[in-house]
């Protein structure tokens, strides 16, 4: 019996030739991140192990995301304990306001993660980097603690399901929208701690943004990581962004999946997750009439380029819903300079919308978009829980960033074919 | 006995020939303000009152700025209570997340305020709109809540201060050293209840944006209301901005003033106030070494668009100190744009510094860079009171958008000619 993507990956950082799916193992990291809320945790364990020095200055990220800008006291304390740790430790990759982004946006286009790499991060969604290829897990702060002082992780060989992508998505539909249909279809524990591995002819039609997003999702299904087989594109991406050297990990043809999905893209429809689960998905021909108050564009899953160019191609010439606030959220200096050299940014003040710096903020509640009290959101965010973007009964709809931008000038959720 | 511009403007509003200092009126508002902060509480005594109606749907500007884009659950239910109380009410001027700005930037860019118009505004610097010559002045939530009702208001005439400003400021000297050299001056109470005139040939040297920061400031004296004469620039911006009928009130030549000082603009230097009033100034060339955490450029004193000018050309090439995080808050959406179109941000992001959509957010310690314990920031605010930014052990030094531009480069306080 072969061995998957993951399973290849995780046999190499450990050392092994060959591992099977339930094998404990311990693998080398080839980097471990951590952010402003789970870093400050981290930290405190670090001190608890007793070593002086972290494992590789060069091979641990600190992204002080969610709540920078500091939006209050307690926050701002935060920040400076990780920042004081990580300037005493030497800690080469520690991003400040200014040279900030969402992290997994951020890690990607530093140059940070490659192909084959060995990635945890004390974030759920960590998984975002097996868009690269690379085997890249959410873990806790205990974790991360150990793995800034060895550098190396146990890990449970994940089982795998198979993806086989085919065909070419339509107008309108981005991995935001393929990553909704399946959590849809295999509901939030579709995967639970299995590797989701993402293959076939399809995959060559979805442009990297495209990628990150779906891995970036693979934990809303609950898997343990999301892998894309590594193309050309993913090549000259990594060509583009990084110096590190990578290796590609191809699963073997006989490897061994407990499912395979084929998954016609260009049977995909634009998708919105209803609340309060991202796997309550409705097509849009099929939404109903939803009233909403704010739309958010950003985060770690939709707040890269080719997010804000569909966006702006939606709000060119339109005008923002008068009862809803429009909020583009860029996911790193990089992107929102881009953004603005390429007049995005124009489109979006004429439509009337806020055009917010570099921050998590709204997506899990933290600052910049919280809603009241019934309030009704259409966000390109990954998760829709109960309260999740402010008081318990606000509500949130996932979508991709065609149908949010249109139903920012809708004022109801809705498609661009309707504005 | 003559009148001042104040007591002229006041006589007018109340219908009354002439008033004297101390005489108690009832003047007639041509604009109601309130932000998220203080409208809620003026929305609950209006209820009380029991009228129906607001006294004019044009006349009344509702600003939600402080804690926006919502920073939490509670100011989201804030501005949903005032979003309902305008929508309601028919209130025309409710300015929305993408329509939205620093309420005293806002306001006059809006030709909502125009010379010889009484306005009130539950928000201390609400004296701001003086640089147009209007008598404007800051109230509280009742005092809003009773001027929606009735647009009408008591007040006592006050007294006044000359400031004959003369000679034309230097290099890198603009309306916020101007201000904040007079509060050294004359002491955080010294204009207490009192109106301060600006007037004499310096005041042509003054462009509009240097007089609204100065005005702005009148406040942080203690003033009642600060005003500047009115002359051409000041017609040309209000021609430019408004469609309202405006009237230009002179002193009187035998006005009396408790005081006259007489004011050498060329002779001022570019000046900081250290913690924690805004009288503690130093000018420049005499504030040793004081290394900073962030630097601020924006609010409703520097957050036009010559401060962001000014910080453009000392940022233009350089780059944000390691160490300093750099946050730069366009006051509207208009300036935001015009910003950007000038170039201005390539210029920001370049340095390494973040850009944000328009908030009062970090001057009043309410989000968008809080600092923590033992921190230092340059601000381009308007009070540095111990604890408004943050942490009670935390400081905040007052200066113009040059000095905080260079501080920001040389990550301590300093000027631009020593970078």
């Amino acid at each position: 019996m072969g061995m998957t993507m993951t399973q290849k990956i995780l046999a190499d950082h450990a050392g092994l030739d060959k591992v099977v799916a339930g094998q404990l193992i311990k693998a080398k990291l080839d980097m471990v991140l951590g952010n402003d809320i789970t870093t400050p945790v981290a930290v405190n364990e670090f001190k608890k192990i007793g070593v002086d020095k972290v494992f590789d200055v060069n091979k641990i990220a600190i992204v002080p995301d969610h709540f920078t800008p500091n939006k209050d006291i307690k926050s701002a304390e935060q920040v400076k304990y990780i920042r004081e740790f990580a300037k005493e430790k030497g800690i080469v990759n520690f991003f400040e306001v200014g040279q900030m982004g969402v992290e997994h946006a951020l890690l990607p286009e530093k140059g940070l993660v490659v192909p084959g790499d060995v990635v945890i991060g004390a974030d759920s969604h960590t998984c975002t980097y097996g868009a690269l290829g690379a085997f890249s897990t959410g873990i806790g702060s205990t974790d991360m603690a150990a793995g800034m002082a060895t550098g190396e992780a146990w890990f449970k060989v994940p089982e795998a399901i198979k993806f086989v992508l085919k065909g070419k998505p339509g107008k309108w539909v981005g991995g935001k929208d393929v990553i909704l249909h399946i959590i849809g279809m295999i509901g939030v524990d579709g995967a639970l701690y299995r590797s989701m591995e993402f293959t076939g002819d399809g995959v060559s039609h979805l442009s990297m943004d495209d990628r990150f997003a779906m891995a970036n999702m693979a934990i809303e299904a609950g898997g343990k990581n999301g892998i894309f087989e590594v193309d050309e594109k993913t090549i000259e991406y990594v060509k583009e962004h990084s110096t590190k050297p990578y290796k590609v990990y191809k699963a073997d043809d006989d490897a061994e999946y407990v499912a395979t999905y084929e998954i016609d893209l260009s049977q995909v429809k634009p998708t919105v997750a209803f609340p309060h689960l991202p796997s309550n998905t409705r097509t849009i021909d099929n939404v109903g009439d939803v009233k909403i108050d704010q739309v958010v564009i950003g985060s770690c899953t939709n707040g890269r380029i080719e997010d804000l160019r569909v966006a702006s191609e939606v709000l060119k010439g339109r005008k923002v819903h008068e009862d809803v606030r429009c909020i583009i959220i860029p996911a790193t200096q990089k992107i929102w300079k881009q953004a603005m050299s390429e007049g995005l940014f124009d489109i979006f003040i004429d439509a009337g919308a806020a055009v917010s710096t570099p921050t998590c903020g709204p997506c899990l509640g933290g600052h910049m978009g919280i809603l009241a009290k019934g309030e009704r959101a259409v966000a390109t965010t990954n998760r829709n829980f109960v309260g999740r973007m402010g008081h318990p009964e606000s509500e949130i709809y996932l979508a991709g960033p065609a149908i949010a931008a249109a139903s920012a000038v809708l004022g109801k959720i809705g498609s661009p074919e309707e504005i």
